[in-house]
């Protein structure tokens, strides 16, 4: 069982939300953000790197916004704000959803690009279900 | 001047957005967070700390939402992504928001309160200016 | 397999260190500073929170030690620079040693604190896997 | 007078290090992390981005090592640390200077990376005060 999911089983008060999506937005969102930081490095040693500057790009906005959702996420469980945690979700599921495109436009050619867009759907489809919980 | 303006006005492409605007959220933001991160540690330092609770988790979400959102706005400035930037600047608003209101309410007792509740107002102000500036 | 390790599998060029180590420390670093956040928030909602004001300190700086360096793991694997990742995996083996004694301490009171425990555990020994490959 | 200064002089208990020295090298290394991160961007965008690799990758490494240090140096304040932040700083100054270095290589064709490298030279020397102050 993850951490994320062990954290959430401890946790000493109620949780507003059901745990084991909590849990697994969580982890979709770390994982994503990982993704993206090796991803940015990855694009940064292949030989054609000006046509992966958008990439790099893409991959640095994701990795920040992913990181700080996963740790909003993680706090005030018990009345997690939705005046927060909704756009910070709907900007997550944005980024994730056209980094994601950007790194499936070159995963033919590179195969970390292949690994990092599906890290991305991921990360797309965790936040968008945890705002469906959230209404 | 800030860094954040002279690396705007050393940029080699286009701003999509008045520099000075964009300059100016950019370090509204940021010292926003640097303020959230020192008065988490200071409220953690008050004899009262079980009535900190909510202004530290406050806090700590804002300077979370507060750096990913200045980092964001410091890239891919020729097309600064709305449907990314914005979701993003309302969360960071919202988060300035109810952070500055907790803040102020222990401002009478706790002068670092006080600081940190201005350092929210200016975030939440400069996020609501790039927002207008962004439609 | 991680995306940490699939990550490292897919890089275009020759990495410096063996790969499971260093994918290894990478997952074991960003496993920890999610459950320090996690646990942040956990003993912020304790009744007897007076009493865990020094985890929680410790779980911050634990935090955002181990993922500064999972980030700076990611990076420049050609060639890591020991001038840099060697002082970082000793501050990291530090707080996380710090942090993991601390988090035991309040083990058999609060299940999350002994969650955290083990993964500040994980987090000190992947430092000093990955500075003994280092040398 | 800055925030970092400011929310020194508001703090409830003793600190144990020189106010000035310590606000100082808060601001130094918030400033320098915000340097870096737009100068990734910046370098992102120029034709001879193939030949601005290292310097990205610095500037990221950079950007990450002062932003976690900045976060540690801001925190128990009544006794830092010395096993944590003593390799910390000692990770930082390397980084600043490492990153400072290949930023005025660039200098001369560059203005976003002089300024950059400005950044990290004060980075570097506000980190090496600290670490004086710190044995």
């Amino acid at each position: 069982m993850s951490y994320a999911r062990q954290m959430l089983d401890a946790y000493p008060g109620t949780i507003s939300i059901d745990a084991p999506v909590l849990a697994g937005t969580i982890e979709a969102l770390t994982d994503c953000a990982q993704a993206c930081t090796a991803d940015t490095d990855d694009d940064l040693s292949e030989p054609n790197v000006t046509e992966m500057v958008r990439c790099i790009r893409l991959c640095l906005d994701c990795a920040d916004v992913c990181t700080a959702t996963a740790a909003v996420a993680s706090r005030q469980r018990e009345e997690l704000n939705p005046a927060v945690l909704r756009p910070l979700l709907e900007a997550c599921a944005a980024i994730c959803s056209s980094c994601g495109e950007e790194c499936e436009r070159h995963a033919h050619m590179h195969s970390h690009c292949r690994v990092c867009a599906e890290a991305c759907r991921r990360g797309e489809q965790a936040s968008r279900v945890l705002l469906a919980a959230l209404r």
